[in-house]
């Protein structure tokens, strides 16, 4: 594909410019079941603290518990419902931690805020930035923090005005 | 739970004291499908270039890729396979990075190193360690990196006799 050319994957969605450093959001919810839980751990991550109500009571947790996982993935769910970048939410690289474990009957939501862009300068076709991501209950218990670099493209209508205006 | 019982969870597993700076494994391994790259992706992370081969081509990645977080649960699967930790495998932070993306037809493998160990003292029933895992595909392609803090227990009747000893 053209350098030049970014591939536009949501025509009415956010672009490099509209983003600010500050710029926050919070995702609508989920609640966890018992079921989906099991159905994630049987497939990706089949420990019985994930897969085994009884025999949870007698792991670390005392509990069944979502795999770290699992609420990762939950969270990128509610994050891709109300974060509309216009070329797709693709991150490279970063941090995660789980404070707690996710339980049944947990209600998630994350707040997410922009907290660093890069403009790596006028030719350049995309940027980047930083998105840190905080995933609680409806306790306000933190389940899941993630601090993630995501690509980032310039709006091509926007460039090529700012461009000819340079000319 | 009392403090100085750990969870049974694997009781021909490693406890912390099997471990060591430097103690490496390979996982198995596992043939990503394109139907299992949009299951996961429908449920998790649904952008097209995830969820439609045809949509997928005009995407930054210009083919059907898979989420990152289905990546990363497919390399915690391969972890969980190999690598029977006595009380499980918990992590509770890191970093992580996904230097390609992972494509249908990709043969998923993991290596994995235990970079360094902790023991908080001998009074405690509990020490960590930080395992990296590199999950590379059948031509070396490195598709994801993980260095995550793990939860990891001595064994009960290790520090019994070596604290008796001690008497």
């Amino acid at each position: 594909m053209p350098a030049q050319m970014p591939p536009v994957v949501n025509e009415n969605g956010l672009w490099f410019e509209d983003l600010y450093e500050g710029y926050t959001f919070t995702t609508g919810s989920h609640e966890v079941t018992v079921e989906e839980i099991i159905a994630f751990a049987q497939r990706f991550d089949p420990q019985p603290f994930h897969t085994d109500a009884d025999a949870a009571t007698a792991s670390l947790f005392g509990t069944l518990v979502a795999s770290g996982w699992h609420t990762a993935a939950m969270s990128m769910r509610l994050v891709i419902d109300s974060f509309p970048v216009a070329t797709g939410v693709i991150g490279g690289q970063g941090e995660i931690a789980w404070p707690s474990a996710t339980l049944p009957g947990d209600i998630l939501r994350a707040e997410c805020v922009v907290e660093s862009l890069r403009d790596p300068g006028p030719e350049s076709p995309r940027a980047s930035g930083w998105v840190k991501n905080t995933t609680t209950n409806q306790h306000g218990e933190t389940r899941y923090i993630s601090r993630l670099k995501a690509v980032l493209w310039k709006d091509p209508a926007r460039r090529e005005m700012s461009m000819s205006g340079h000319e």
